[in-house]
């Protein structure tokens, strides 16, 4: 089958990579149409020391499986627990210690013809949810986690730092129920999506203020930390969700003095996701940049590096 | 009057420093006995850019004062708001903008024969609380100041790195109820203190497991927080006590992979720290290092500079 291969920080794109082997509680699902995220791009950096198929995001269809699930359209959650853990039989399987997560630890992933998901991961896509809106369920699902972790208040004043593709989707999750956002760019091109998406949007460089309640930090480099802890007001939040590879070099006495409280946020709950975009609160159309088939994918990964460039589709 | 004068990060032992001048809506209070903290010595290196007598943790006893404080032993809490911006009459002045602190910023200190502070700062002692306790009452509220922002379970297990003066205080007041603490040191006589009041210690190198509840950052290095990193598990809580002048150089890839929470903590409540004394929860003989006379204050900072050196007390 087609893949995008990774390995020692190169990427290959494969026609005769085996099709993969399904445990005897896994699915195997034909990817419809698949999303690359800055995770994969850092991957590809070295991030995570992956080896194998590149890719998290995904829509597709159950070919092999349970009876429910043949044949159905369907997203699946990218983290496989060992399932006998204290964690795994608490919180689930997003901090098993002994995890692999689809296409960044252990397990091959979406940007091929077929992948493998334990039936547990699956959630089947309601008809109102078309293809190039599903492919968002994962990233969005990351977003929506914010509002697990953290009290998002209608009357807070709320950044996002950083109004990429993840960004993007932070903004306008934390603004439903009409809790004022702004987006933070550091270039003038970058303020067009959010404001054609009706957020507010400044140039981070002319927020003097440091009255924010709630600070995202979603900017993908080392350089978000200090900034976001410039605009986050004493007692604020601050929400991290950018991964990357370099040490941050960072001046953490006002996290201390001004009582800030840091959260790390990564990976967030499908179902509330799906009814987002069942619902149509969120329109996905205008966070798409391109669609590449995936024999273009090498091609596809370059576009989506260049700066301020928006999601962009893998089709196998 | 007799003060420690700090300015251009070096200090002066004076014996013809003017006694404070005393606003209206302030007391005079004649100091019995002084601490000294790590955050003075973090001042003398130049933290926060003071100018004025040092020191912030005392016990004293009112001179001139409206009636009913007049005579009586206090101490006080350090931080003097504007009382008219909307955090002083919400959540007080611990983090007005405009503030100023105690020995800290833009008020004249502790280590010194008198201090001046706005009546509302003060806290009468009561009789079963000495003076070389009461002394105390500062840096114990900021440890209190933990269980104001995080839950503290019986049976979380918790880590303090820094077995210091704030580190012991810090987990004598996790201990309380039962809760599993581990006291992590560099050196292994930098454990002898928290064995002797029944603390578990071990040194830090030693502790390979990543499985803590809570981590309490309190070494005052930027070291701590990579530590810290290490040894919260994921979905954790870190607490952060430490400031110190120098940008921390830090990999934060597992505080967002492994969700966790980090909070800045800086000054608590008074209240229950003097009723934590007064029931005598916490025996602090043993966190007494030495006293020195105000005279020999420089001797005395220069003491407390020492590596695994416990509290040193000034006696004006």
């Amino acid at each position: 089958m087609q893949a995008l291969y990774v390995e020692n920080g190169r990427v290959h794109y494969r026609t005769d990579h085996p099709a993969p082997s399904v445990a005897e509680d896994q699915s195997l699902i034909r990817v419809s149409l698949a999303g690359i995220c800055s995770t994969d791009l850092e991957i590809v950096k070295g991030y995570a020391g992956f080896e194998g198929v590149l890719g998290h995001e995904f829509v597709g269809v159950v070919e092999e499986g349970p009876d429910e699930f043949r044949g159905r359209r369907v997203v699946g959650t990218i983290n496989l627990g060992c399932r006998t853990c204290s964690i795994c039989l608490g919180q689930g399987p997003e901090h098993c210690p002994h995890r692999t997560v689809l296409g960044i630890i252990g397990h091959d992933g979406a940007f091929a013809d077929y992948l493998a998901l334990p039936v547990a991961n699956l959630l089947p896509v309601p008809d109102e949810v078309p293809d190039h809106s599903a492919v968002f369920v994962e990233p969005l699902a990351a977003a929506i986690r914010i509002r697990e972790q953290v009290m998002v208040s209608p009357s807070d004043r709320t950044a996002v730092i950083g109004p990429g593709r993840l960004g993007m989707l932070a903004g306008l999750v934390l603004a439903l129920g009409g809790t004022q956002v702004v987006m933070l760019g550091r270039r003038e091109e970058s303020l067009e999506l959010p404001r054609r998406m009706r957020l507010e949007a400044r140039l981070a460089a002319d927020c003097k203020d440091s009255s924010f309640d709630l600070v995202v930090e979603a900017t993908g480099n080392r350089g978000g930390l200090g900034e976001a802890l410039r605009l986050v007001k004493p007692l604020g939040t601050l929400v991290m969700k950018s991964t990357y590879a370099e040490p941050a070099d960072v001046d953490l006495t006002k996290l201390v003095v001004g009582e800030l409280s840091v959260i790390g946020s990564r990976c967030g709950p499908f179902a509330p996701s799906l009814r987002m975009l069942a619902r149509g609160e969120i329109d996905t159309a205008p966070l798409v940049e391109a669609e590449y088939a995936l024999g273009n994918g090498l091609e596809a990964l370059d576009h989506a590096a260049r700066p301020g460039v928006r999601k962009i589709l893998l089709r196998p």
